[in-house]
């Protein structure tokens, strides 16, 4: 995978950190995910634990059901941008449908699948933006047990 | 994985099959799924692709959502019940909540991400149960297109 330290967001990336902070103003998990397809987002969204009650709606997941059903043949064309590493079950959901490229804010708080998206031809690059590392480490001290039931440990 | 051919289905197993009946009765996808835990239904579900306009409640999702928020602990006790072989995101899923063991009704309409489970150290189990394999080919035959969107195909 790739790594680009410090690169400065593109606007689908700052999608994804807005929907991060939105989800941190509701009292949510700060991570934030955006679908994009021929250079438009057909989907964003953020980690709804806490809001829905949810237990799959990871940032990438609620981005995916906002884009609704899709043909693969659309799936095949997207980039996922998400503003942490995806966990097993997003990276899961790539391979189901195909998502061959994914932009990764950062891996320091959470290192997620990536190897296994590498390992099954996604191309994963890893940003390390220092806004997104700020925001889940502030998260982390300050709701240290919502995270733990989010990454099931 | 163990494979235990034309097995009586328990009443787990019996469930989840209850659960792709009432999906198929509903116009959907016709995978079912149950959550035990202590020997008891925390969680059941079926796909509500069609039902929903959902592109991530497979079976497994729906029945994990339905349990709601739930403790390492709880998942790490659990045995996940489905009617067919899980996909790469509901495989995904049981590794990101440590669920230990999958039951699984068949695996010849679809062969999902088991050696996955297997190698990340999940006792998985495969039925070949017959009814299941009978009302997912009657499934695939009658509605191709939707089956495919289903697997990103």
């Amino acid at each position: 995978m790739k790594h680009k330290n410090n690169m400065k967001p593109d606007k689908f990336l700052e999608a994804a950190i807005e929907e991060a902070r939105k989800g941190y103003a509701e009292g949510g998990i700060p991570i934030g995910s955006v679908i994009m397809h021929n250079n438009k987002i057909i989907g964003r969204g953020h980690n709804r634990r806490v809001q829905n009650g949810s237990a799959i709606l990871h940032g990438e997941m609620d981005a995916l059901e906002n884009a609704g059903r899709q043909p693969a043949s659309v799936y095949q064309e997207c980039v996922l941008y998400t503003t942490l590493s995806p966990c097993s079950m997003c990276s899961g959901t790539i391979l189901l449908y195909g998502i061959p490229k994914v932009i990764i804010a950062e891996n320091k708080t959470f290192m997620g699948e990536e190897e296994l998206l590498t390992s099954r031809g996604v191309d994963v690059t890893v940003l390390e933006n220092q806004e997104c590392i700020d925001l889940m480490n502030q998260f982390i001290a300050e709701k240290p047990e919502l995270w733990n039931e989010d990454i099931g440990e």
